[in-house]
């Protein structure tokens, strides 16, 4: 009798985003002819770059055609990508384009990456943050029972509240697996230079590895602030990086994001020394069958000067639309955070009003779309998230209604 | 400390591909002006369609514009692409499109299906086959350890042989998850009605699942061979089937699969029902954000009339070379199998000489490339597989190179 992985028992039955759907199409039931504001789901609004559509439209009729079509691709992505993502991205760092994988996006390459793992590591996770960390240990098996308090067994949280400005703290006991996203989904906060160093070195002294989640760093601003944690002295032999052209390109509707794991990261096991790139690679070529040549054509134009100006250009529209939203809940009376360095802003919750109650607040009385943070985690209770992707219309519409009171 | 998963130490270490690719690049550097043959990886030669290159490029110029590009789709794949599937693949079939599931390739989608499953389910492969069956439930701790003829402990292999038409039987004892591949690859042979209804009736008893690869189903000839196994009367309740747009369309580079989950496949564990369609939605969503809308839009237009004659052009083209270097081979004195009713052919080697040693053979005497039957299974040896989706050119002047001696 086929029996079920019943680890999937103990995913969290409110998955946030379709809790959020289905209430959203409740109150549309109720109110047929009401214009929603939407600033939940981190989707984009703008359409493709220029030079990206281009190689997008011109790669689709190289296939057409006899001696110029691409059958199988190398599954960890064509040396033309690799090459661009290594001499922009990290110019000056000392990344091999070897150490790049180019995958579909950096949602799979997240919830994959722990398969490398054994089931009994410990796992810490940043709370409140992006739910995929978590999900994907639950379902390999690598935590214990949920616990009444919604939260799960076996698993280290990283609590980050306005006490300590929303950046996880190093924590004083050994954990082997480390979760980190900078800036953070969804508290807007990106990590900087002292305490990513901290964390570089807390990994070597415990010999565990630091998975740092990078999907919104092009939109980090503070100069005090990395965009990459390989520009801190060691984190080449203990962190790997995820990124993704999703949000800094428009390329959500087109799925292309890559993974850096550097050579130098070793794990001694079995008493022997074994290298995760080898790892990851043969996880790659076995469970994954590469890019669609035509979207690592439309990704590699984005690093010609005219895609980097139109990157740039994009980035800096969604920070501004970020800057006046923010200013704008501020003068409100809001306490806001984040939408500095991230196109998220995470919006305090009026005293003693919970993150749904006030979901459902402003769905049902102003009709803007946010998302509660406590859906990120314990931690993110009392606060919600608002997205800048959003129109700047629509941004524009939610501040008079909010207001307009 | 972190530590490493340690099933990956029980994968085979002579991966195929990668071997094969270092015996043709040692030739290659030994005799630099070769011209190889290579009949090898089963690769497409034709470029992509002309109604699905019409379809990406009109999609990649939408991605461009305000107020027709797309972001983030279902991940469960677009209504447009699920129902076009839905209404010609499986025409008078009672599968729904919301059963169907879009995904960026059969193999990552067979890869990932066994997450759903507890790791002590049993499990049964076809031998010789396809070797991501076999390798993600080595990595998933679904074996036992490696045993000294190379097979894996705790896996019941169905050997496909002459002796039973290359067809793999009922087992005697139960099951719980079965990996069946129908045209099998690399035999080239098609499961029977018969066979298949055997099947659905031994899963019923068993409570087993069947998990179907069809990723060549567009290629069967034989009117007694089922291009689905949803046309045996049972299977709604027992099965999932991969199917792929690689080989049938030429998709190898653009990446789009789908599998069928029906609703009708429930699970009974933990004393209650469980849906398998639910599970891997979840799955799905949890792990997975979809594929690239172009992509999709590309190979909905192959279920256009128009589409469909290109694509029935395009297979028949290539059962065509199988065919003709079928009667080549086999006017040459070979016995071959397959390449009837799928695009491979399962040639037999001279008495008493290995599927390396026969590779090597034609490597170095005749600079044709082709697969080692053993790299697919232990009842693969003594055979070696021939792709008939080379270029034309290249079958006729392996033929040519054989004859001459």
């Amino acid at each position: 009798m086929a029996k079920l992985n019943h680890h999937f028992s103990k995913l969290s039955g409110n998955y946030l985003f379709p809790e959020i759907e289905k209430r959203v199409a409740d109150y549309r039931q109720k109110t047929p002819h009401c214009k929603l504001m939407d600033l939940g789901i981190g989707d984009i609004t703008q359409p493709l770059p220029a030079s990206a559509v281009a190689a997008l439209a011109g790669a689709a009729l190289e296939m057409g055609k006899q001696g110029a079509f691409r059958g199988y691709g190398p599954s960890e992505g064509y040396s033309f990508l690799r090459e661009a993502i290594a001499s922009v991205e990290y110019a000056g760092l000392e990344i091999d384009p070897s150490e790049i994988f180019i995958s579909d996006g950096a949602q799979s390459d997240i919830a994959n990456f722990q398969e490398l793992f054994d089931i009994d590591n410990r796992i810490a996770i940043p709370d409140p943050t992006y739910p995929v960390y978590l999900d994907s240990n639950v379902i390999a098996g690598r935590t214990r029972a949920l616990l009444k308090t919604g939260r799960h067994g076996g698993v280290t949280y990283l609590p980050c509240t306005e006490e300590n400005e929303f950046k996880p703290q190093v924590p004083t006991i050994p954990i082997d697996l480390i979760y980190l996203c900078s800036p953070n989904n969804p508290t807007g906060t990106a990590m900087d230079r002292k305490l990513l160093k901290q964390w570089v070195d807390y990994a070597k002294e415990n010999n565990a590895i630091l998975l740092l989640d990078g999907a919104y760093s092009a939109f980090i601003t503070d100069p005090d602030a990395p965009q990459s944690i390989f520009e801190i002295e060691g984190a080449r032999e203990v962190a790997v990086e995820f990124r993704t052209f999703s949000k800094s390109a428009g390329f959500t509707g087109l799925r292309c994001s890559y993974t850096v794991v550097p050579k130098g990261l070793k794990i001694y096991d079995f008493g022997s020394i074994h290298s995760l790139h080898a790892l990851w690679n043969r996880r790659h070529a076995t469970k994954f069958n590469g890019v669609a040549y035509p979207i690592q054509r439309a990704a590699a134009a984005l690093f010609t000067p005219q895609g980097q100006k139109e990157v740039k250009a994009l980035v800096s529209s969604y920070l501004e639309r970020a800057r006046l939203f923010r200013q704008g809940l501020a003068n409100l009376g809001y306490t806001v955070y984040g939408g500095q360095d991230s196109p998220y802003l995470w919006c305090k919750t009026p005293p003693k009003v919970s993150s749904w109650n006030f979901f459902d607040y402003l769905l049902q009385s102003h009709q803007i779309v946010s998302i509660p943070g406590s859906g990120f985690g314990h931690a993110g209770e009392g606060f919600i998230r608002f997205s800048a992707f959003a129109d700047s219309s629509a941004l524009g519409e939610a501040l008079q209604r909010l207001k307009s009171g």
